[in-house]
């Protein structure tokens, strides 16, 4: 896919550091998502690690999925965006954005995602990146491994998240629901599924009232969770084997911790 | 925001059926979820209903949230996305698109959204019609009351999701979680936040593998549930009251169901 893949493509300690891949999203570049997205490229640099990043709004990422992303797809054919994603792999035909972001995907070390929480989701622009990138042959088809394998297996992956509410609201009890679970669409669903070791995510509460203060507590806090992205206990999301799940992908009686139920199985 | 703002806000009975805006999103006409859409459509008017579409693709409805939304705010201070939303709505400098989109949702007794599950969660067309419509003053923001009041209350909504899964492996057990679950940022935290009632989705499982037999059973069992549409029991989410949530929008304890938990929490 890339003139050097062998080299690319291999995680690996190096002397001097790691290689790590930041990637957000956010309309304004001086919004507070830009400013940790740029905090933790300093940090990280700083500490010997290279850094690439992946500005979405600068980039002017194409959200959508469309018949344009599979140029190599017959036009009389319905559209199976499956179907075109593994053709596209397949032959060669892979648009050059989502090329170049899957080339450095896997590049990276480890990936740091930084968004404000829209809706409880990512904002539009960010899932169509997951939609795009993520695609057949690469995160998921029949040749992948689910949870556990995969070509990004090994990769390390923090979601950097500011959000409004008030952190009580999105804690065990509160009425949006725990972050943990309204995350867990991506962080197990996307990312842990392609075989990414995913962190405890870093959060933001009530971003818009930040002030200066709030800031620097909050930067404080995001320099310490970096320093610990290498060494970080990734959640313990449960792999897919044998031993755990049924062949209809249902975790087997019995196999839980005790007293876990609903999302909460599926930590090991 | 329309002319006719007080005709058009009310929903109630009316003599000889309701009305329903469609919402769809798949980049081919061709598609199983246009085929649901138009099935939905010809099925409620043929019952008397009024029908409105809005085909994400076929708009070529814009995913992104920038600047370009948001033409009174001042372009030399930072776009705080919340801030402008509420700007441009108290201004009227809404873009024209956005406004009919509000527009069709307030015409609007019920809403179905018709979508492929992409990655666990909505295309990104769509998680960027939710976050561009579902604006500041219309679906959030001070004065509009969260879970149980605001503008759109009364009003029904259906997801109607097609997926690749097998059903056991979004079920109770199921490895990717249950589809209740990965839905409750959409169905909670989006729709019922702004006082719709929500109803239990409608969803097609290995929907690649669907057959004419098997598409034929897919209608069958879809009409069934558009001939409840204004009569089933739509899913217990608890209002926020006083006496179910604390000030800091905690579930007070006791107040769950017993065994409840997570998620669950949030069902009376």
């Amino acid at each position: 896919m890339t003139e050097n893949t062998t080299e690319q493509t291999t995680p690996r300690a190096r002397a001097g550091g790691r290689r790590v891949l930041i990637v957000h999203a956010h309309p304004d570049a001086r919004s507070l998502t830009a400013a940790l997205a740029g905090l933790a490229a300093e940090e990280l640099r700083g500490a010997g690690h290279q850094v690439r990043t992946s500005d979405l709004y600068a980039m002017k990422w194409k959200a959508t999925t469309d018949a344009d992303d599979f140029p190599g797809w017959p036009r009389d054919d319905r559209l199976d965006v499956m179907g075109a994603s593994h053709h596209a792999h397949d032959t060669g035909t892979l648009t050059a954005d989502v090329r170049e972001e899957q080339e450095k995907l896997r590049w990276a070390d480890a990936v740091i995602i930084q968004f404000p929480l829209w809706w409880f989701s990512v904002p539009a622009i960010l899932k169509g990146w997951l939609d795009r990138v993520f695609g057949a042959d690469f995160a998921y088809g029949p040749g992948v491994r689910p949870y556990g394998g995969g070509e990004l297996a090994g990769r390390r992956v923090l979601l950097s998240v500011t959000h409004g509410a008030g952190a009580p609201s999105v804690g065990p009890r509160g009425i949006h629901g725990p972050l943990s679970e309204l995350l867990f669409p991506i962080q197990h669903g996307v990312l842990f599924f392609t075989g990414m070791s995913v962190l405890e995510p870093f959060t933001v509460p009530k971003a818009p009232e930040l002030d200066e203060a709030g800031f620097r507590a909050v930067a404080a806090a995001y320099r310490a969770r970096l320093a610990g992205l290498f060494t970080e206990r990734p959640l313990p999301y449960r792999r897919l084997t044998e031993e755990d799940y049924t062949r209809e992908l249902e975790l087997r009686l019995g196999r839980e911790r005790p007293g876990a139920s609903g999302l909460g199985l599926h930590l090991a």
